[in-house]
């Protein structure tokens, strides 16, 4: 599936924007900033890491992911202006982002022969801990929790993935099937402004 | 020691409701109020086993966890008004809740072949970080390190525990006057308002 | 290098007591201000060995550590005034502390075999995520990311000593002019005000 390598290369520019903006509205310096957009970028897949005792913690053996996010933090500085205007393009690669974020998760945990619901568990923490982190860092309570229906989603493509996956024995397919899960449900409660609040 | 696991779970019920309401409390949705539940209940272990290098952290290969801790978003969700009300027999399972968690991580640290400082510092993490991500995650100071005597008395636990096992050689008996320990500590200070706090 | 081991002893210290002060600030009692000291003292170097997989983390071996962020716990609540006063010497000895624990990161992660630029940020996260941990701990939006030159400081003395060593072969004294930048970038920016703070 080297299809999937491009769109979590996405997903980290992505992540590794949104960190770098949030530390300059905290007037973080440069290298703060940098750290900061790191954190939101690797902390997800990196918490799933550490939990799931893979090491070396998988950034840290691919360049790549260096490069991406340099270019995120030299993109957040210089087009600062065009991206925060482009609030609607950023949700969409967000929502990618999340999406193969948490395919990845599901199936890296798969792979190591855990359980399926610490699979659904790691999914989930690959999506959101980089964000979760981010906010923690930045001293805000993390969005994530409260947001439309995020975490929720991550949950629901997770299930799909697992579920196909059993059933079809195709990964790609249910990689496939999983991420537009995760895309429509995302798409479906921002534009509806539904939420899983309970009570209160 | 069959009779410490039904202990460890109670535990690990009574902190995940505790996250679960602080989580309401921030208008977190329910997604999030289940991690939130779910850090609060394993936080704490699952960074003793990372500082102690124990891989797979033991909540990923026991699934116990995962209904005790579902049992208590259900339980914090449906009976929030009730638990609310029984904050004297909550503050009892907690309080029996962080005085297992000491001696179980005392006892890991133990098997794992480190220092007796180390067992210590890893009983108290054990207990008290759970609470202290909970804290983290909702943007609270840590109420842990402010609150009556709480830290010291799973300290307390963890020296009796310590002492009494390498003179008796008996677990079973060490663990339960540790326990003691803790409960006695905490049911003393609480009432009488104690606290380490100095000079300021 | 035996002369590197008094130094990391004495950056060790002096966080510790910074933890400690922070936690007395924040009204935490005695336990909840040694967690604070502690975290502060080694949870840089903690943080860098979980990601580089290094076990068990390095403090949890040597009994030294232990000793002198006991030390610290004293010294901040016995000499607390005389500290305070001493913010000139606390900042000498704060900067060789970042300065020390950079090196040791970039050497540590070096020996482990990993890429240049994971040793850049292992001697960062080495030097500055123990305050990083401190302020999130204690509900402050991270200091380090919007001081003068701090976590730049650190990121200088890494590359010097990378540059230095791969031309010369001599760990020891790329070791004595990393630590001699981070002094000086640390020192000149402080006189002078610099930041690295841009387009807010």
């Amino acid at each position: 599936m080297n299809w999937i390598y491009p769109l979590d290369l996405i997903g980290t520019f992505v992540f590794a924007v949104s960190g770098v903006l949030t530390a300059i509205d905290k007037r973080f310096d440069l290298v703060g900033s940098l750290i900061i957009g790191f954190v939101t970028a690797v902390g997800g897949g990196t918490l799933r890491d550490l939990l799931i005792g893979r090491f070396p913690v998988g950034w840290l053996t691919n360049r790549h992911y260096f490069l991406v996010i340099a270019g995120g933090l030299l993109a957040a500085y210089l087009f600062r202006g065009t991206i925060l205007k482009l609030r609607r393009s950023m949700f969409l690669f967000d929502t990618i982002g999340i999406a193969v974020f948490t395919v990845l998760g599901v199936r890296t945990t798969l792979a190591a022969g855990l359980n399926v619901e610490v699979c659904l568990i790691m999914g989930v923490v690959s999506a959101v801990f980089g964000g979760v982190l981010r906010d923690v860092l930045t001293n805000e309570v993390p969005l994530i929790f409260r947001k439309e229906i995020y975490a929720t989603a991550c949950l629901a493509g997770g299930i799909v993935y697992l579920g196909l996956e059993s059933v079809t024995q195709l990964p790609s397919l249910s990689t496939v099937v999983a991420i537009l899960t995760v895309l429509i449900i995302r798409y479906v409660s921002v534009r509806r402004g539904w939420s899983l609040r309970v009570g209160v």
